[in-house]
């Protein structure tokens, strides 16, 4: 596995792949890599060629009293986790390589970007919009691949790409859960033994949500008290949001009549968590 | 020279090209094309391969009391021109091709885009910046080329490019002028007869500037009242802005050490026009 950590590096090496006729496949991480960033390395090693994981800790995407600072960061562990799966590249780079001396330009998904998630956290997916777009001109991809746990994440991303016509495909890939059924999460580490034996709720509450909806129950209003009851018996009353929407563009919904998901973030001790569940 | 009008058909026919390891040259325009057009579409004849010139008139970047509804819409004389001069392909989309239903992704340039004509036109250079992020999506071409008549226009596309790191170089032309000096534009057509006259003192502001620089004044206050004087004798009062900038990052300057510009915005009649000069 090649490390590449600017931006002319990467572009050669994507250039002399695209070259050879080889399909790019690509994840981009903040690194502290578990299990469920493994499984997005193994979608793209069976659907593309060659893989790129980018690590990279983007300040632009944190609020000033959130977690930038204490994020973990633990290059070493992620590169050899990284190596053993058949990772083909990790591109690394530096606050410069990124964003470089005079950088002035932001990509905004609105009004998608400031709803839910983007309610608690003002300015979060015009960083996360702005760094995938650097991102995605300087890898090239055919394919990338983001994790369902992060479903607005993945919603923007896909109408940016679309908006954008940029030509490159967006993968969403089902959520990689502990066996209690926690959604794997680098923020996980921050839990306390008490937190942990709590945050089960969230996923708990995502279920019955879909089992009441399996069950025949269509009201969207129902079916949040429904989870929002899970959560809160479990102690955890710091809930953001929690809401149905349309699986496709996010907008609320009062009735499911087509593909709709559940969404929640909460805050369990310190720790912001967020999941959701595709009601199909 | 072949019309396309969709996306699909677009990107097809790019892919196609460089598939046969064709470069690619691109003119975005809003049609009524004029001899400054022209003279884009020869640089990138002579330094590419194939060239794609796209019309359309983009909604996004008119304000609300602008000139969108009456802006000159000439399809065909300027098919016909296109034919002529030996461009490849005119994409022609209309505005859904463009806008895509639910579009909303918008890129914006600050604070380069709200300073000089954004002052007088908020909103103006995100609608450029956004509709030029999708056409070099969509076209892909290896070089696209800005007449330098919009300097700013061409700042803030390349400071885009650079930013978001696509791949793509990005080339000014310089300003093509009727014989008296009057910078070719497409809203010259607007002008009266007693405003053209008048017009000219734009360019004799921008040369009396230049006139003096060369002659050892380097104070920029100093070469903007020299500038100023010859268009309000000229009878040109309404001056939307008339600075001296750093060429590079538009910046303003007090005494000039590098390579500077010195632009402007007027109203002639009903006229918006700017020009500018660059101090070498």
């Amino acid at each position: 596995m090649v490390t590449l950590t600017d931006r002319a590096a990467m572009h050669a090496w994507s250039r002399e792949q695209r070259k050879r006729g080889k399909r790019i496949g690509f994840i981009p991480t903040m690194g502290a890599l578990h299990a469920g960033h493994l499984h997005l390395v193994k979608q793209s090693l069976a659907q593309t060629d060659c893989t790129v994981v980018s690590i990279f800790v983007n300040p632009s995407q944190f609020g000033p009293k959130e977690d930038f600072d204490r994020y973990p960061r633990v290059l070493e562990a992620d590169r050899e986790m990284l190596a053993q799966a058949g990772c083909h590249a990790l591109f690394h780079p530096d606050v410069t390589a990124v964003y470089p001396e005079g950088f002035q330009t932001t990509v905004a998904v609105e009004p998608l970007g400031s709803d839910l998630c983007g309610r608690e956290r003002p300015g979060h997916f015009q960083g996360v919009a702005t760094v995938v777009s650097v991102l995605l001109n300087l890898v090239q991809p055919d394919r990338a691949f983001f994790g369902l746990k992060d479903y607005q994440q993945f919603v923007i991303i896909r109408r940016l790409v679309h908006d954008l016509s940029m030509d490159v495909e967006i993968i969403g890939v089902p959520t990689v859960r502990e066996t209690d059924g926690l959604a794997m999460s680098s923020r996980n580490r921050y839990l306390t033994d008490e937190d942990r034996r709590r945050a089960v709720a969230i996923h708990g509450a995502m279920v019955a949500a879909k089992t009441a909806f399996e069950a025949g129950e269509k009201g969207a209003a129902r079916l949040e008290a429904i989870a929002r009851r899970i959560l809160i018996d479990a102690g955890i009353h710091r809930i953001q949001y929690l809401a149905v929407r349309s699986a496709d563009t996010l907008m609320p919904v009062k009735v499911i009549t087509a593909q709709s998901v559940v969404l929640t973030a909460v805050k369990v001790g310190t720790t912001r968590l967020i999941d959701n569940v595709l009601l199909t």
